[in-house]
């Protein structure tokens, strides 16, 4: 049986079993099944479409996330039956600055839709676009004003607007609406200036609840998988990622939906996250540089920088904006100890929610003050003051931080509130070191270990050091936003899916 | 009369006359006066002290912020009657690294506060303090225990917790309490562990409203002096500014409270931006690059990079975390045009919620879609999803994101919602672009702007260039973390107020 799921994810798992060669879980409930690593390039396991397919038998309603059926159906909705297939790519555009490099081709995406007929609702002041294919969409006046892609109203080489928002009526009418032989929709404007709007980007653009759930999805890919201890690490060769756009592409998918992904067969040495960092983009400098060694150190600046215990945590809550995501280079193992462990952050805290949410509600709502002082890239004095469980407006778990050994002794709390606080902190950690809750494994030289730092938390058994033989990792961290670009030109370059 | 401020504020700027130094607004009220640069250095005008006891005459009840008063009051209870007047240093411990210093001497805080007594309050499993200058403290058992500043349980390189959260018993009693001979707080917990606590490190950390609210205060300088178009633009010597720690501190105090300082007298040539970001620790690199320059390029990627006027902004939307703080420089200037202008968007906020609370609402809940698609440093396709206006959990304006150039056609609305969208922003935007809210000044070779990026939105005037003689500013990139870290030490070296 999957740990820490309700029954009616227990009927799912049940009635629907799950594929042989499913990637994440083991294909049988029930029974506990040793850690393993499960390739990202094994044809046999996740690629592509299949990646989507795999997890959308995980969707879990209970979250409220906009599930892969959804955002397949509505994603199909805008495409052509035989574009589904493959990538429509014409020819190589490969770019290559500063060794980031996304080395596929661009593709330029074929038109898909056509307008049958366009009327202008005076009233309502909105455009109402019959479509070929069946089916309405509607566009406010202010919003196709506000969005016209001529050259005075928007700069081309920056793709950014340059109509200004005082220089916008916003309570515009039309003169007129049409349809064009090239399948534009065009717009006269009473003050004679004209619009046209190719039927793709109008189609992408549709209000539509499932069209805007679509979009949001392939922007942002917010969908998650939650695991627990039977997650199989996806895994993939760090020298095929560098040099592979698809393999780099399946690995950042992986990443953000997973949270994890293990790479194997980088070089005994430092410089492997550094260079992982340029295929990305550029790695995040912080006060402990640009990357950094953890070994044990005299007179450590940091507890990670010991040979002792690492409770599991997040990386740099004392940085109000604490890095994305972090890379971990095995340069060479301890002979005993130093195993890792991590869990995933998001899942625990639904279990949370589900199991004490006073507890819950708590660690959402209590800012704790985080600390780190000290002197490394140069000296710092960092302070910062967030929840535990950070959730969005619709509730759903965003970001975790949590690192007991910079919480603060400061707590900013009414003093009545203290004891509660405590209880709740505690009601996590005891959930997150449950035994079915933690993957471990013992990294081994060349292994890098690439992870979600908002999502997962982190830790590693104590070791011992023996002198001439010391335990040593080398880190970098990196932000979502880039990884997130990265993924979005990879994907448009391999799919042609921008 | 100072534009947009309530009945009461005004009250308060007639019954208390501003003082005629006063160095951002002008002594009268009622009379627009021309915008005029302020020196920190100015010994008329402020610094150290007086700096505090200048702003506090603004504080804005109506905003629930904690007010410098309540603030001095609680940090003066903390501290002894002789310490306000001067650091108390022992010894000069500079340090330097990496070009990032403090060039003052650190200081060792003496002992102020005496414990009178202390006793156990078993039921309610807290500890009472009895102060000899009067009052008392409570002190949770769990808080006490988790904090037990001991080498077993906390990492005293580190500063950091050793205690594991599993190890700790958030229920735990005590055997006893005592007050030490040499002013600690000593506890026996029942395991026979004893932790010893100073009485400054208790006093500092007492859980009452008014500790905790000068604390955060100290720690996190959240108090904004709101301005309009008589603000007179804090003014410092960038070379004073790099040698002299008082001149920096004075400097990242306005920038903090005002949002904006222009720093005089640096070299009109390429490399100001980076040294200033050395200064305070290190810069932020983004897909612009590490320093960027603002010029008429031909295929700008981005409107700032032509000869266009630029509407009010803030930098940079698109990433979801948005960098902190700008650095402009002024290499050389156009002849003609390309007039710097900037408003105060925490000002601008407060003004919209009281004139349109709709708006304001809207623009506070309705999350924007950002976007910039390019090539600079490296390739990138950049997603944002925030609002215009955030707000923390108290309802407080902290943030503005504002770009109308790379705001998204793609708008994640309802239909219905995209009209009252449009009118809320532009209602934002009329509020910004009110004559009595902008400053305006031309940047002259050798300045260097210093800004709040999440709070100020700037611009410029269209400008012609000549070949020869282009307009060129250097731009860089931090993050509120590093400055107030740098903020914090500078304060300890020189004030011993850390």
């Amino acid at each position: 049986m999957l740990a820490g799921v309700t029954s009616t994810e227990r009927r799912l798992c049940t009635s629907a079993p799950v594929d042989p060669v499913d990637p994440i879980f083991p294909g049988t409930c029930g029974e506990k099944k040793q850690q393993v690593l499960v390739s990202l390039s094994d044809p046999e396991t996740l690629s592509g479409e299949m990646w989507m397919s795999t997890f959308s038998r995980f969707a879990r309603p209970s979250l409220q996330w906009s599930t892969s059926a959804v955002a397949c159906r509505a994603l199909r909705a805008c495409r052509s039956p035989g574009r589904a297939a493959g990538p429509l790519c014409c020819g190589p555009t490969s770019t290559q600055l500063r060794g980031q490099q996304t080395l596929g081709s661009a593709c330029v995406p074929l038109a898909q839709h056509s307008v049958r007929s366009v009327r202008a609702l005076d009233e309502e002041r909105m455009m109402e676009v019959e479509w070929e294919s069946g089916g309405l969409s509607l566009y406010p006046f202010t919003w196709l004003r506000d969005n016209c892609q001529c050259p005075l109203c928007t700069l081309d080489s920056a793709q950014a607007r340059k109509l200004l928002m005082s220089d916008l009526d916003v309570h515009t009418g039309v003169d007129a609406v049409e349809v064009t032989n090239d399948n534009k929709v065009s717009v006269l404007w009473p003050d004679r200036h004209i619009s046209a709007f190719d039927a793709d980007w109008l189609k992408k653009r549709c209000f539509s609840t499932a069209a805007r759930q679509a979009l949001r999805e392939e922007l942002f890919l917010n969908e998650r998988h939650y695991w627990d201890s039977e997650l199989r690490v996806p895994t993939a060769d760090y020298q095929e990622v560098l040099r592979d756009d698809q393999a780099a592409l399946d690995w950042l998918l992986a990443l953000r939906r997973v949270g994890v992904v293990h790479l194997t067969g980088a070089a005994a040495e430092r410089g492997a996250v550094a260079r992982l960092a340029e295929r990305v983009g550029y790695l995040r400098l912080t006060f402990y540089g640009h990357t950094w060694q953890v070994q044990d150190k005299p007179m450590a600046n940091n507890v990670a920088y010991t040979s002792g215990k690492l409770s599991l945590h997040t990386d740099y809550p004392a940085m109000h904006f604490a890095p994305g995501v972090q890379f971990l280079h095995c340069v060479s193992a301890a002979e005993e100890g130093g195993e890792s462990e991590m869990v995933d952050g998001f899942h625990m805290a639904e279990l949370l929610r589900r199991e004490d949410p006073e507890a819950f509600r708590t660690l959402c709502s209590v800012h704790v003050d985080f600390t780190d002082t000290g002197t490394d890239y140069c000296d710092f004095m960092l302070q910062s003051k967030k929840s535990i469980i950070e959730v969005d407006a619709e509730g759903r778990v965003v970001r975790i931080n949590y690192n007991n050994a910079t919480r603060d002794s400061v707590l900013d709390l009414p003093v009545q509130q203290v004891q509660p606080f405590y209880r709740s902190i505690r009601a996590y950690v005891d959930v997150m070191n449950r035994r079915e809750n933690v993957v471990t494994y013992k990294m081994t030289p060349g292994d890098v270990l690439t992870f979600d730092n908002w999502r997962l938390l982190h830790g590693r058994r104590k070791y011992r050091s023996r002198p001439g033989r010391t335990r040593h990792l080398e880190g970098a961290y990196l932000d979502w936003d880039e990884v997130m670009s990265r993924l979005r030109i990879l994907r448009s370059a391999v799919q042609g899916n921008a």
